[in-house]
């Protein structure tokens, strides 16, 4: 069992879907991320910031799941990130209605001494000056140093993401960021190019249409968990990211074949992640929930065809 | 091995892509179904009908798959029918920029004698009263009685179409046209009640996004094969289809487990089919590349993950 280090935001969203509106609840990249790997009783630590406004019971959510948050600094007199959002009809494209970026504008990551020498790095979502802060802290070279990011940071510091990008192992990265970055609509030729830029590892996700893992010449995909309804996507990839770095850290094992289950186990968790806002559905999954879903996962894939 | 009938168009095409574009070639459901189905040997005819426009190498081409074409209506001051369609960028949208039905308009489809107790129909896309009429003439009920349909029938004979769904076991649909048909966005709501209308198990083609098999509780899906360039997207429904029907007239297993096999060797002969223009990959592949492109599709797909 690896150290896991998190960074990413620790945020309020308020969403409204086709199905609700929530006013202020708990979000961020960090804490789906977080939640997903205390499925795996990672020994896991957050990075990053929030206001005097976070109230004690979401701290103590992340000390029940035993998630180091000695690096979640609180300004007190500050504001926690807040993100506004709206999901259309279809639930595959949102507009953001708000965002007050507050205590992260000045966020200066520390990572805490007892994790500068984890075994894997998670870099959820957020300016990558932050992200290559975190990466630089790091004592000696994690395993494995797993990246997301949007298209928000291609458009605006594209140089400085770059920079990122070129000392990670895996990035996890949706379709149509894919073919931003690289200019290639087909997503393997996009696969081949993003692995050119640094990452070994590739994760192109495609929301409802699944995710793929490139590595070389090898490719695995794993769909999403066919649904009756999606009922809030946000933190869906978060919770993805997380489910695939937490069980890597409880495995240790970083082989392509692993990895694949490591994708398999994001896609289970994202599944649950989507049935209620926020992080409701995240906070009530057990062992029992998720292993009868990997059973549906197998039977949703596998098959027996004898091979010449 | 069972006998099988194909009824759909056999037609003349005329392609544009991105890549470039064709003149008048060989097109048509039966067409596509008959060459995928031909790679499992399949005892197979076509029922369809041409113009005396429609040239002998391609009557050949049928014959040398062992393909009956006894019921290949041949009307000789008629003209084959003709569609001509151009590919948006993406090639995952199209217009059609011609129609001719032709001999097509008053298409009597007559089943041959000795495949009037054949075990699997596959009635192609094509007016609903030709797959009735087709239906109708088989004097033992078929085994399995597969559909492919599209919207443009559901907005011009629904009642007709309605009637046809409620006779078969298995319809093929893509997701658009699922939706249109019970009006339910999620697809997993979709496949219940098109269950409901008769078909106990529901195929829904994504595209490149895959393909769903539904029957009762049960789901099953696999992945289209990622590739780095889709040439011409023209007929992949249709040999997905032929792939399905062939296998399982070879196999002989109705199982939920073998058509899971199915919808794996139909997903796999599309992925040749896009290759190159119109039927042009489906004439060359051989089973070497079949079987290897088999082995793509497992290793992209499968997982060893040891459940509890």
């Amino acid at each position: 069992m690896g150290k896991l280090v998190i960074v990413g935001t620790v945020a309020f969203d308020a969403i409204e879907t086709p199905f609700g509106k929530t006013d202020k609840i708990l979000g961020g990249a960090a804490t789906y991320i977080g939640l997903a790997a205390s499925q795996f009783q990672a020994d896991a630590a957050i990075v990053s910031v929030v206001g005097g406004d976070f109230p004690r019971k979401y701290l103590d959510l992340f000390e029940q799941r035993n998630i180091d948050i000695s690096a979640l600094e609180i300004i007190e007199n500050g504001k926690t990130f807040f993100w506004s959002g709206k999901y259309r009809n279809d639930l595959n494209s949102r507009d953001t209605l708000d965002t007050q970026l507050n205590v992260l504008a000045d966020f200066n990551p520390k990572v805490p001494e007892d994790f500068k020498n984890a075994e894997i790095v998670m870099l959820g979502n957020l300016h990558p000056a932050v992200q290559l802060s975190v990466i630089q802290q790091m004592t000696s070279r994690p395993k494995l140093i797993i990246l997301d990011t949007m298209n928000f940071w291609m458009d605006n510091t594209l140089d400085l993401l770059k920079e990122v990008i070129a000392k990670v192992d895996v990035i996890t990265i949706n379709d149509e960021e894919a073919r931003q970055l690289t200019g290639e609509y087909s997503l393997v030729v996009a696969a081949r190019k993003i692995q050119e830029m640094g990452p070994e590892h590739v994760v192109i996700k495609k929301g409802e249409h699944g995710a793929l893992l490139f590595h070389k010449e090898q490719i695995f995909f794993a769909p999403a968990l066919p649904l009756e309804e999606v009922f809030d996507p946000t933190g869906a990839g978060d919770t993805f990211a997380g489910g695939f770095a937490g069980f890597l850290s409880k495995s240790d094992d970083l082989s392509f074949e692993n990895m694949k289950n490591a994708v398999i186990y994001g896609s289970t968790l994202a599944s649950f992640c989507v049935e209620k806002f926020g992080t409701e559905r995240m906070q009530t999954v057990t062992q029992k929930e998720l292993q009868k879903r990997l059973h549906q996962f197998k039977n949703l894939t596998q098959f027996e065809i004898e091979l010449t």
